[in-house]
């Protein structure tokens, strides 16, 4: 608001108007997300008083970099603006806008309506020199000479028509001069921020096993050399990320027992969760698990079959941990003398410390668990999964991630927040890299469509990459208890195409796990929280076939590593589902159906929007059901399918689109 | 984002999150709009990590204050917080929030639960004792002592189940202790501001006409005399604005003649939007008008009617204007020595200079330009219809209108800009007060459905208020051309009942003038844009009792002077379009069935959502249509309707709704 000052305004000149950028995440305050090699795709409404043609430029850089590179915007309907810009670096890049009056683009777009209306124009091609002799002043060297040649061509004896010829013509070169008009730019007055991750940050398949059951000897306890053989296992299914819940000194007091019980036997090892003993925290290893060198070697031998391991970072305590007597400043300490323990009333959790990040020293506090995340970058670790990072302060999150990025920009961090939408939200706003989601407990057709167009068709898509798991070991949901083998598959299948990061908790999902601890729990019985489990992996009822040709299917299809470009079809059964995924080849459009009812065949007609999809309307087309390795001929936009859960309860399709039609797709903005 | 310093960053300790306000233009670049009386509803999302409880405030101020107002806010769903405050004075309102987390709410939510579990809570009664002996010595003296004695009662020999029933008694007076936790407040980053303005900004009926075509006596030039004579006329219709064009001194050089033609006869009056001539500019008034007396009589007098008078503002002149030799430099010479006039090209307007907004002189052109607002303002003048404010530098009105507010807040701008989109929106973003719309070309159901939605429940709403107009002097649309009485009588009614503000162009309106220039033109045969009228008033076809009475209605029912609550219904006929709007008054929901078949008479189902609109569904209730003055009789929440156009094309109900349950009703944000 102006006052009553009569001193002149800044920018009284500049009258272009930049708004409604997109992306842009709360006003600019976080950045979006992207991973190496995707574009940037940014729009906004431009526009000015009066008729005058505008020039817009989409400015970006890396943050490394002084020098903003400029791509000319194009006009689409109705005052939007679009340009994008790839990221080709990991790390932060920035984006801005810029855009100001052309007087020369105007001067030879009314020029152009003046000819077209046959008008005198000897008037119009003076105004024209006077212009580019302006424009000549601004110039570089080079065009200056340009610009006055063209100038004296407008002022010459030659005829009005000519001049106008020549200079309407689409050739004419002095249409470079982008800077006629420049002093006065509406400059966007914020710098919007990408931060670019590497592509398993986008497109990553996990399994989580608790290295301490991977003994082929029942009962002993298994160590980081039991994990490296179950490596091939791992490979074979296509797993390229394998996490490790805590692989810390677990602690005595208050040790859980099986099943979470408050008695434990003598021989119980414990929730690995409850960190820190006399033996050490969280720098230390468990040594029933192994040394550091047998950790360096499970990390490497991994890395060999291109898994990457990642690390569990529960911030929380045992009464054991050697940070209660070192650092008795960073807990709550109640009237009677005693820690404040874990409790989410009336519940309580005497096994678990919480740090007080209300603590006076708070800030020594947000160093040493920094230091705990450098400790295992330094031993080769560059992804974790952060256990309930919504009961810590979101603004240590905040630091702490952006710290870290700062000299590892290729670490990912994975929220393991369960909690509502919108602190899930917040957390992935503030720099975490992928996120645990509510897909466990989406089972109906309408409320997996209505909420992954949440996550894929709203400016979501901009900052949460989801991460989907049918099953973890906190979570057995009453759909894998009761749904049978069906229900695996079912739901493995969704996972796998909903989500270009999906994850299980295995060999309990393999094998088919599915009995809980009493009714109406989602906890397993004999959790592997509380006890060793002996799994029989040969066991011919197991998935990891299945889940290897699902995850072969994910690596094959580029469409199906990006979450952009869902899109829900119609079919007339709600019991199936249906939807496709599209990358910027033609080819590849996969197209995914599941019957979502576990117990019987499902069938329908599946509606196909053939123009859009880039599929010629006139002629029968093929669908090859890559799951099946089955061939289908389709006509026309409703075609019939059907699928029996006891056999295989999806399609996994890949259709081939014509390229010469295929440019009628939204333009992909996932590549 | 942190960088690698290891200094503490700032507010590591306030761990509450403020984000997705609302209401909230742009980042909180622009104001929202409220009239004196209306409250601003604010909600936003407020939350924390882990299980602290919340207090949050919404603070608001009159800008003249320094200190800020405290509003709790309330809790709803999903970590949604709303509060409101109410404006009561003309100017700037600034809002901004601030949240933290309390420790004695959450300590006392947790103590309740514990109790309810039977737990021992004597070490947690203490935790509370030093709970509220800290929040004493941050407390003003009197809650000092109170809290102290508070404390010593948690710290009594009493029992712990006394001490516990003591402070969860709802009354307990530490319950206020809100500053407990405040010192670690996150602070919304923003004040956010909220422009107030007098009740006709938001509830207004135009009535437009040119002063020239006032005479009683067929050819002879009308006066401001003459006009005075139509007050009553136009009282008695119910506008309480009357908008004359261009008062000024018309130029003569390229003035046209009648119907836009560009062969003038002498005795041709011109152009009122071509101003300036010897006679003066836009400081002058047309002397064949009346004189400065003349216009301040007409002022008083219409004052006594209650109708205000509002003047045309059309930063433009004529060729023979003062300013054109006085100012030379505000406009733009071509290089044969010729001032540009307006164009866009191939169509010139050689009779229009426009002023050159890129002027080297542009800050004294400006400050001239505001000097002629203020000259009408010190004639009596606080309401200004803007003529096409997109064809002038957006920045500049900014200005404007803010300076003049500053000292002038109750003075009223209508933008009539009718361009794209984003221009539209933008001037109403950047100070205008009401804005004409797209009505008088939105004619099919679901294209008055669609647009008014887009107006009143999308943020649209905050900022732009629309001015309904069927007709202008500029705009005879097809409907009007060929839709007969119905079509004026049904387009009346929809601008007065879906616009809380409304106008027409008469006496071209009411007495259905229809015949356009030429075929598929909008303009006017024999515009009085180019020439003087004679109308009859007294013509019996004329629809002025029919306006008046549904401007009476306008006046009675508070539902129809606000748009925020507009909905729709759902009707089995592509020709009738039913809307219901509501106060807070519980009496008084008006509900309108309009047909929009000017030909046919139409009937249909309407479907009512009765518990929402608080009507008992278990009895029969009555419809009262004040347009018609009729009862009728409904049940349950399908009635029929049915309406001749030939007759009334339109229901305006009252009905009445149970106070009981009329709270079901979503808030209304109106009053």
């Amino acid at each position: 608001m102006g006052g009553r000052s009569k001193a002149a305004p800044a920018g009284g000149l500049r009258r272009v108007i930049i708004e409604g950028v997109e992306p842009e995440i709360d006003g600019g305050q976080f950045p979006i997300k992207r991973t190496i090699g995707e574009p940037v795709v940014v729009e906004a409404n431009i526009f000015t008083d009066g008729h005058d043609a505008i020039c817009a430029f989409l400015l970006y850089r890396n943050e490394r970099h002084r020098t903003w590179t400029e791509v000319e915007m194009t006009a689409l309907a109705n005052d939007r603006w679009r340009a994008s810009f790839e990221v080709d670096r990991l790390g932060t890049y920035c984006y801005t806008l810029l855009a100001f009056h052309d007087p020369i683009k105007t001067w030879r777009r009314d020029l152009l309506k003046r000819v077209q209306a046959s008008q005198d124009v000897s008037v119009d091609l003076l105004i024209g020199a006077e212009l580019l002799d302006k424009a000549a002043t601004h110039a570089h060297q080079t065009s200056t000479v340009e610009l006055t040649e063209w100038a004296a061509l407008l002022r010459s004896d030659v005829s009005a028509d000519e001049r106008a010829l020549a200079v309407l013509d689409e050739r004419a070169t002095f249409l470079d001069c982008t800077y006629a008009g420049r002093e006065y730019a509406t400059h966007y007055g914020k710098e919007l921020a990408v931060t670019v991750d590497r592509e398993r940050a986008r497109f990553s398949t996990w399994y989580e096993m608790f290295p301490r059951s991977a003994s082929p000897v029942p009962g002993r306890h298994g160590t980081f050399a039991d994990v490296e053989k179950h490596l091939p296992y791992i490979a074979n299914m296509g797993f390229d990320v394998l996490y490790m819940p805590p692989i810390h000194p677990i602690g005595s007091t208050y040790r859980k027992g099986k099943n979470n019980t408050l008695t434990p036997e003598t021989d119980d090892s414990g929730s690995p969760w409850g960190i820190g003993s006399a033996e050490g925290g969280h720098k230390a290893i468990h040594s029933e698990l192994g040394t550091f060198e047998d950790f360096h070697q499970l990390v490497a031998r991994a890395s060999n079959y291109g898994i990457e391991i990642a690390l569990d970072i529960a911030f929380q305590v045992s009464p054991d941990h050697p940070y209660v007597k070192e650092h008795p400043e960073w807990f709550r300490y109640r009237p009677d003398g005693t820690i404040q323990y874990a409790e989410n009333p009336p519940k309580k959790y005497q096994d678990i410390y919480p740090f007080d990040f209300a603590s006076e020293d708070w800030w020594r506090l947000w160093q040493e668990l920094e230091s705990i995340i450098e400790f295992w970058i330094e031993h080769g670790i560059r992804i974790f999964r952060v256990d309930n990072p919504h009961t810590k302060a979101l603004p240590f999150w905040e630091w702490l991630i952006a710290n870290i990025k700062q000299d590892y920009p290729e670490v990912i961090f994975l929220s393991e927040a369960f909690t509502r939408p919108h602190p899930m939200y917040r957390l992935a706003k503030i720099g975490f890299t992928q996120s645990y989601t509510y897909f466990a407990w989406r089972n109906l057709k309408w409320e997996l469509e209505q909420y992954f167009e949440e996550l894929t068709q709203s400016d979501v898509v901009e900052y949460f990459r989801p991460n989907l798991w049918p099953n973890t070991p906190d979570i057995l949901t009453g759909m894998l208890q009761t749904g049978g083998r069906p229900a695996f598959m079912m739901r493995y299948v969704l996972a796998a195409t909903l989500g270009a990061s999906c994850g299980i908790y295995g060999p309990a999902f393999e094998l088919l796990e599915h009995s809980p601890r009493e009714a109406k729990s989602e906890e397993y019985l004999h959790s592997e929280k509380y006890q060793l489990r002996d799994w029989k992996l040969d066991d011919p009822a197991s998935l990891s076939e299945f889940i290897g040709r699902v995850n072969t299917i994910r690596k094959d299809n580029v469409a199906l590593q990006f979450d952009r470009t869902l899109q829900f079809y119609k079919i007339d059964n709600e019991q199936i589902i249906a939807y496709s995924k599209y990358s910027d080849d033609p080819a590849n459009l996969i197209l995914v159906v599941v019957n979502l009812d576990v117990h019987n065949t499902q069938s329908g007609w599946i509606e196909l929007p053939l123009r859009e999809l880039g599929i010629p309307g006139d002629a029968p087309f093929e669908v090859y059901d890559v799951l099946a390795d089955a061939r289908y001929k389709w006509s026309g936009a409703w075609n019939y399918v059907e699928l029996n859960p006891h056999v295989v309860p999806a399609h996994i399709f890949r259709i081939e689109r014509d390229p010469a039609i295929a440019h009628e797709l939204p333009e992909p903005i996932t590549s």
